[in-house]
């Protein structure tokens, strides 16, 4: 069965061993049970319409994977499926200054995009923590967030217009080159955050900025304790000013970048970074300043854009400063902008009630926090403890009562399936199901994942 | 068969001729055949569920309805149909400066949310020109635009999550109070456009911003050809200014301002208005100067914000001074911005070889024209006549080529079912009815609508 697609395929078609045990994993620490089937390494539209007309014809279950450095299990493959990996299809097909838009292939890494752009004096906002290694269709298959969608906007905001592949094999145009656009149902946005089950992103028209964002001004706040900059943090949003990025690190998060870095963050309850840019970037810092000294916060302001850019290095090591100690459960939940505080308070009652500590980040400007559970996983084959379940079960539930949702950016992927008709109801979970077989009726793409 | 609804509904249902034959119309210019069955005029959800638990029990087709200023047919309602109005849930239900959102019911008008908004300092950014007589439900079914939403987003930026009543009387609660969030497929933003054919908006949860924009600077800009004036437009757009408003009107646009107003406007081929704001309104106002300079435009800077407001409000007469004429088929085109010279200069060549002129203004910032076509419609019964038309038929097919769409704000109701497959294609048109069977397997929202 597989020689008639390698008949067709041929080097495109990967079965080696050491490829398909990759992908049984993405960063969320998770692992299928078996390796897939093969993995087609798609070079073009064509090659991912042949991949996807024989998996129809077959009933083969795919799995669509970008860079995989997904972190809820989204394109994580296991026995007798077959991998549609976007990873080979990175052109750049065109940059428009005029149209202040690119049209990519769905492979290009985030970061190469802008070092692209940058050339002409354009930015693709959306920044993941992990935009040097993942993949624009990825980032449009999660609806990626980042540092700076707090002022810029998420992926849903940048995509114009889309080309996917259904599981039929047809290709689809949808959304426009223009700005504005209301024919019909808005099929595009449907696609941003599908999470690879509607369809295959081949190519993708995005929406760009002036690269040119004035002047950077950075203010760094120690409080006491996490409710307090968290409350600051409210305030701040609650005052209308919109940072270019807002960063809360609470203690746990502090000791564990501070032992990475071999730096001295112990001491305080909390870190606050604020960004703030453009011709308001010092009157806003100067408002941010106040507003954290009123809530017993310290602030300084970094003296100039180097020392600025030094310290959210400190939120940057957050990732690997986690990862060194165990496996990593991040977690991803988001409440509005005034419950932050509440949220942090939950985690610290978590903490004490389970005995575990949380290090906790937050896109505080967005309401967005993620929890990290650290544990261990002797042997690599990283399935979440219990205990651990048990305690993530505890914050969910807590962050939905405080009128929140489970995942602020991160996708439901695996590891969220559980909680998500807690999170929809039964309704709207049903009208979804019927949205994904209008796409895919017979249910081969990504089957298992998000439902 | 009505009294049953009746018996329920009491004085909610309106049978009175002269109400039944006001939602013949919008304000379209087009007029139903025959006046509707009935209007229930909704003052809370339960009689939306009730009406439509009912419509479905008979298999009584129902037409959605706001305020009634649509622009594409929308909302008419004809023989044998019950209208389902959501003007008088019209209260605004929580308004939290903390998360700058709102909560509101449909029928709440424009222009009084942000009235209401002033006082907390807040605002609603997407602003129709017809803000001060449309209603929030009426402006997210149609996902409006506005002269500002080039810099601050149409209505789907600015709809965190919504409650919707199904065909069946289901009542549905999508998207979220958290400004992040990718649990499941975006229906939101499916329900943003879908012009009351997916289900009825009884309650929306909006972003805000702050009200505080800063300076507003106002340049007016005059030019001997229209095609200049769009050059610099797109010059304006590349350069990567985004203008708070910035829009376009042709030599006949200004002539019918000009008789209108008792002012003299004639002698320019167009007129670019063009308003900055924020901490850089200042630079950006003096780099458009520039730009208008260099294509061979006039340009004056509003001594004030005054000024400026006097400057826009010639903008502001256009749709009263088009009315003044005759009955008017108001266009809706949108191209991507550099092509704005190019259709231009299409509509001066329909203009030439149908002998008629097509007065246009443009949401230039972001490529949106409406081309306006004039014509006498004797006896108030207001169809379109076959060689205004032919004339819009051309101009259509001309936008689509230059990578355009029909309709860049106010929907494709009745007017423009026509040609939107040959916008989406037949896979994509097929797609969207199925996703319409979803919400509404027996058809009986808003049918004839759209498809
Ligand atoms: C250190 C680190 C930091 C991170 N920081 C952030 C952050 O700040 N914000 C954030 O949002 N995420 C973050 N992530 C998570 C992850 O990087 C994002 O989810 C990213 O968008 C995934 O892109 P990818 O190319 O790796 O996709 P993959 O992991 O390969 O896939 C993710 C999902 O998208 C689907 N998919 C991929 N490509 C396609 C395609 N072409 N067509 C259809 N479906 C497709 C897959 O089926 C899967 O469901 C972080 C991850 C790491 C490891
Ligand atoms: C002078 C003038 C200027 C205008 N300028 C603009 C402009 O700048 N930008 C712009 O986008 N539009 C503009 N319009 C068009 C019109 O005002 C918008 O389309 C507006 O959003 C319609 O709101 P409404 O409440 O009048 O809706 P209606 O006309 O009552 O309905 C419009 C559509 O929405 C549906 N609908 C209404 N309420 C609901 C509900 N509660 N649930 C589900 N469906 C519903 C109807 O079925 C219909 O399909 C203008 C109109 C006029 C007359």
């Amino acid at each position: 069965m597989l020689e008639e697609l390698r008949a067709v395929l041929g080097e495109v078609l990967v079965t080696d061993a050491a490829a398909l045990e990759a992908v049984r994993a993405d960063k969320s620490g998770h692992r299928s049970a078996a390796a897939p089937l093969a993995i087609v390494e798609a070079r073009d539209v064509a090659e991912v319409q042949h991949a996807l007309r024989w998996a129809s014809a077959h009933g083969v279950p795919v799995v669509p994977r970008g860079a995989g450095t997904g972190l809820a299990g989204g394109a994580i493959a296991g026995a007798g499926e077959l991998v549609l990996s976007t990873a080979r299809m990175n052109r750049i097909l065109e940059i428009s200054a005029a149209d202040q838009l690119a049209v990519v292939e769905p492979g290009v890494i985030n970061g190469d995009l802008n070092t692209a752009l940058a050339a002409h004096g354009l930015w693709y906002a959306p920044d993941p923590a992990s935009r040097a290694i993942s993949s624009i269709g990825g980032n449009i298959a999660t609806n990626a967030g980042g540092l700076m969608c707090v002022k810029y906007g998420v992926t849903r905001e940048a995509v114009l217009g889309l080309k996917v592949v259904l599981a039929d094999g047809r290709l689809l145009e949808l959304g426009h080159r223009t700005v504005k656009g209301v024919t019909g149902y808005d099929l595009t946005a449907l696609f941003v955050g599908s999470e690879g089950t509607l369809g295959v992103i081949v190519e993708a028209t995005l929406r760009l900025r002036p690269l040119a964002r004035g002047r950077l001004v950075t203010v760094s706040a120690a409080f006491p304790a996490v409710t307090d900059a968290a409350r600051a943090s409210s305030a701040i949003s609650a005052r209308g000013i919109t940072p270019a990025a807002m960063e809360l690190l609470d203690a746990a998060a502090l000791d564990g970048i501070g032992e990475h870095l071999g730096l001295d963050l112990g001491g305080r309850g909390a870190q606050l970074l604020v960004q703030t840019d453009g011709a308001a970037a010092a009157s806003e810092a100067e408002q941010v300043v106040e507003i954290v000294a009123a809530h017993g916060g310290t602030a300084e302001l970094a003296a100039d854009e180097a020392e600025g850019e030094r310290l959210f290095a400190i939120r940057r090591a957050f990732h690997p400063a986690m990862e060194r100690r165990g496996t990593v459960l991040i977690e991803d939940v988001a409440v509005p902008r005034s419950a932050l505080p509440e949220m942090f308070a939950v985690i610290e009652r978590i903490e004490r009630d389970h005995g575990i500590r949380i290090p906790t980040v937050a896109h505080a400007g967005d309401g967005n926090l993620h929890p990290n559970f650290v544990f261990d996983a002797p042997g690599g084959d990283a399935e979440v403890p219990a205990h651990i379940w048990a305690a993530a079960d505890e914050l969910f539930r807590a962050c939905l009562a405080l009128g929140g949702t489970l995942t602020g950016e991160h996708g439901v992927g695996l590891l969220k399936r559980r909680w998500l008709r807690q999170e929809l109801g039964d309704d709207s979970l049903e009208l979804q199901r019927r949205i994904k077989a209008v796409f895919d009726p017979a249910g081969i793409l990504n089957p298992g994942k998000v439902f």
